[in-house]
C-alpha cells in the first residue's frame, strides 16, 4: 500500500488518535486512520447515554466526516489483529477480507476496556461502559428494571428490580450513580402506578476510603454529600466478592440487585502484545518520554493504552486532555523526523484540571490552583464539556437536551430497544 | 384484575391506541394500555432514522410519560398472546410471567407488519421498516455498504455495495429512495477516498404503473421528476421475482445489490386470529361502522389492523390521521355505552390530505381541494410533521436537526452500531 509519500498509520480514533491526525494536517504524508467503529465517541458523556439523557448520535461523530476536508487522510474501518515491527507492517481484518498495511510511522491510540481483575465472568452481570452498545445496553437494563418492578407482585423480586449497584467510585461511577438516582427520583417519579420509582435504591461501592480518589479530599467530601442528597448509598472500603445474576456479594453479605454496573477498572488494549513490548500491570505499554516504544523509534503509543511520564516525572492520567496532548506531541516528533529536524522540546503535561458531576445540581472541579464544588462546579463542568464536544451540531443539540432536562426534569432518550436476553418475548418485531 | 370501575383495555400505543386513551381521560374507568414496547413511535419519520437524519429517541416518546398526568391509565409493557371473547379476558406475556387481564371494553390497535406476499424468506435480505430496530438495522446496512465498497478492490463487488434497491413505490418507498440518494450524493460525497459515493445507484421498483399510486396522477409525475433529479432509477410495472443475498431478480434479470429495502406490503397484526373474526386479504378485521367487531359489541378494532368504511362508504386508508380518528370514535362509542346514552353520530372520515417528501427540496401534498408540489410541498410536509410530533422536545430537536441538515447537507446520526451478521469482526467490543 506504499504509494510514494511517507505513510503514517494511526490506530484508534479516540482523543489521542484524532489529535495526532489533525497535527499532521499540513504534512506531505499519507495518513491512514484505522478504527473498528465508524465514529469517534465523546466518552466523557457516555454515562448520559446510559442514563437516557442523550442519544448516542449526539456524542458520536462519523470519523470520515471529521476528516472530509483533510485530504491526506484515508479512514479505514477495520480491526488490527497484529503488527510486524520488523517489516513495519500491520495486519487488519476489515470483515470480508484481511490485509496488510505498511507504515513508516505508527501511532497506536487504541484505548482501554474494562478490567474485572480476573473475574471476567462478572461481565455478563455487571457490564461496563466504553462503547455506544454498552451505553444503550445499560440504558435498556435500567429502564427495563422499573418495568419489571411494576409488573411483579412479589415484594422481594420488586425490591431487587429497584436496586441498582454501581461498582467503582471514580468519576464514571460517581456520575453514573448520581444520574441514575435522579432518573428514578425525578424523570420516572410519576410514570408508574404500582411502584414508586423514588423508592429505588442506588448503591455505589468503592474499595478505597473515599470516592473520587484522584480528587482533593474536600472535593470527595462534597461529592459524598451531593450523592447523599440524591439518596445514593455510598459504601467505601468495600469490595465486591462476587457478581451473579440478580445479586452481588460483599463479603458474606448478599445484595439482591437486578442491575449492576461496573465502573471499577480499566485494562489497556492489546497494543503491548502486538508490539511484544514491556507493559505495566494494567497492560499499558511503557513508553519513552516522546511516546515512542523502547527500541522502536518509529512506533508511538498514546492515551489510555500507554504508561507515560512527562519531562517533570508526572504520570499522565487516563483522561481525554492527556490523550490529546500526547497524540499531538507524538505527531510533532514524527513531523520533526520527516523534516530531519531535531526533536521538539520535551513533553510537559498541562493539567487543565479534572471534574465530575453529581446529578443536575452539583459538580466538583479541581484546577490545581483553584477548586469548585456545588452549583458552580456543575455549571463549569457543563460549559467545558459542551466546549470540547467535537462538532457544532452536537454542541447545540446536547445543550438543548440539557436545558430541556434541566427545566422539565425529564430525560430525552428513554428508549428500550434491541434484544434483551432475559425478556426476548418483549422484543419480537411488533 | 377487576377493581370496581369498568375496565377498558387498549392494546397498542400507536396513533389509534393513544387517541382512544386520551379521549377517555375524564371518564371514571380504569384504562389498561398494553404495548410490547416502552415507546410510542412517530412512524411517518422512521425513514429518516433509517437514513441517518434523526436519532430514534427524537421520534419516540415513552408511553408512561405521555400518560403520567392521566391517572386513570395503567401502562403495561407486554405482548398479547390471545383473547377469550366469551370470558372477556386477554392473555398477556410480559416476559417473566404470563397473566390474564379482564376487560369490559377492548380496543385493539395493534397495527401491521411487513407482508412479503408468501415469500417470508426474503425478509432476511430485504428488511422492512416498522420498528426502531428495523430503522437502525437499515441505517447500519446502508452506511456499512459504503464502508465495504471503500474497502474492496474488486469492481463488481464494489458496484454491488453501491447499489441500493428499494422495493415498493408508495410513500415509504419514495421517501426512502429519495433520502438514500441524497445521503449518497450530499452527506457522504466527500468522505471517501477510493470510491465516489455519488456513483451509488438507487433503484426504486414498483409493480404498478406509477409511484405514489394513492396520489393524483400529476403528483405522481412530480414525484417521478424529483426522484429523477436526485438520480433515482424508477422502474414501474416491474415485479421482483426473487431476493437473495447480494441480489434481486426482476424476471430473468439479476440486479446485484448489497442493500435491499422492502416497502411493498403490509400485513395486519394477528387481531383477527385472536378474535376468530372475519378478515380481509391483508388480515385486517372487517369491522362495523362503529369499529366494533361483528357479534362482539364491546370489542373494537382500529387503525392498520382494521378494514373499515365510514358512513359515506369511504374506505379508511392506513395512515396516522385515519387511525387517530378511528381510535377517538371508538372511545366515544364506549363512553356513550358507559353512560347508557345513544351512540354518537355515524363516523365520517375527515381526509386532511396525504403528503410525501422526496429528498430535501421537493414534496407532494394532496389536500383534495388543493394540491402542492416542489419546494412548497416540502415545506408543508415539514411543518405538518413537526406539528404532529408528539412532544415539545421532539419538535425542537427534530426542527434543529432538519435545519442543520438543510444548511450543511450533513446527517446527524451516521452511526453504525449493533451486530451485523456479515461483519462480526468489526463489532466486537473495542
Amino acid at each position: 500500500m506504499k504509494i510514494g509519500r511517507p505513510v503514517v498509520v494511526v490506530v484508534g480514533a479516540g482523543f489521542g488518535g484524532l489529535a495526532a491526525v489533525k497535527e499532521l494536517a499540513k504534512e506531505e504524508v499519507d495518513i491512514i486512520l484505522i478504527d473498528q467503529r465508524n465514529h469517534h465517541l465523546f466518552q466523557p458523556l457516555l454515562y448520559q447515554v446510559a442514563t437516557a439523557w442523550l442519544s448516542p448520535a449526539e456524542i458520536a461523530s462519523p470519523i470520515r466526516n471529521l476528516f472530509s476536508q483533510q485530504r491526506n487522510v484515508t479512514v479505514i474501518m477495520g480491526k488490527v489483529t497484529g503488527i510486524d515491527t520488523e517489516a513495519c507492517t500491520l495486519q487488519i481484518d476489515n470483515g470480508p477480507r484481511q490485509g496488510n498495511i505498511d507504515y513508516d510511522y505508527l501511532v497506536l491510540a487504541t484505548g482501554a476496556s474494562h478490567d474485572y481483575f480476573g473475574n471476567d465472568q462478572w461481565a455478563t452481570y455487571a457490564p461496563g461502559l466504553k462503547t455506544v452498545e454498552d451505553a444503550t445496553g445499560i440504558r435498556e437494563r435500567l429502564l427495563m428494571a422499573f418495568e419489571l418492578a411494576e409488573m411483579t407482585a412479589e415484594p422481594a423480586e420488586r425490591d431487587a428490580h429497584l436496586t441498582i449497584v454501581v461498582i467503582g467510585g471514580g468519576a464514571t461511577g460517581v456520575e453514573m450513580a448520581g444520574s441514575i438516582a435522579e432518573l428514578a427520583r425525578a424523570a420516572l417519579a410519576r410514570d408508574f402506578r404500582r411502584i414508586d420509582p423514588r423508592q429505588a435504591k442506588v448503591i455505589l461501592i468503592e474499595s478505597g476510603p473515599r470516592v473520587l480518589g484522584a480528587f482533593p479530599e474536600d472535593l470527595s467530601e462534597a461529592a459524598m454529600k451531593s450523592l447523599d442528597k440524591l439518596g445514593v448509598t455510598v459504601l467505601t472500603n468495600t469490595r465486591v466478592s462476587d457478581c451473579q445474576k440478580g445479586y452481588v456479594m460483599i463479603g458474606e453479605e448478599k445484595i439482591p440487585a437486578a442491575t449492576v454496573i461496573w465502573a471499577a477498572g480499566v485494562k489497556a488494549s492489546p497494543a503491548a502484545t502486538w508490539l511484544n513490548a514491556e507493559a505495566d500491570r494494567a497492560g499499558r505499554v511503557i513508553v519513552e518520554s516522546d511516546f515512542s516504544v523502547p527500541g522502536l523509534p518509529n512506533v508511538f503509543v498514546v492515551g489510555d493504552t500507554a504508561s507515560a511520564k512527562d519531562a517533570t516525572g508526572q504520570t499522565l492520567p487516563g483522561i481525554a486532555p492527556a490523550a490529546k496532548q500526547a497524540g499531538r506531541y507524538a505527531a510533532r516528533v514524527i513531523r520533526a523526523k520527516l523534516h530531519g529536524k531535531s526533536a521538539p522540546s520535551p513533553f510537559r503535561y498541562h493539567n487543565y484540571g479534572t471534574m465530575a458531576t453529581i446529578g443536575r445540581h452539583a459538580g466538583v472541579a479541581d484546577f490545581g490552583w483553584v477548586k469548585f464544588k456545588g452549583h458552580l462546579g456543575w455549571w463549569l463542568w457543563g460549559i467545558v464539556h459542551i466546549f470540547f464536544l467535537i462538532d457544532f451540531r452536537s454542541r447545540v443539540v446536547v445543550s438543548l437536551n440539557w436545558l430541556w432536562s434541566f427545566l422539565t426534569y425529564q430525560r430525552g432518550a428513554r428508549l428500550i430497544t434491541g434484544n434483551k436476553p432475559e425478556n426476548p418475548q418483549l422484543h419480537e418485531a411488533s
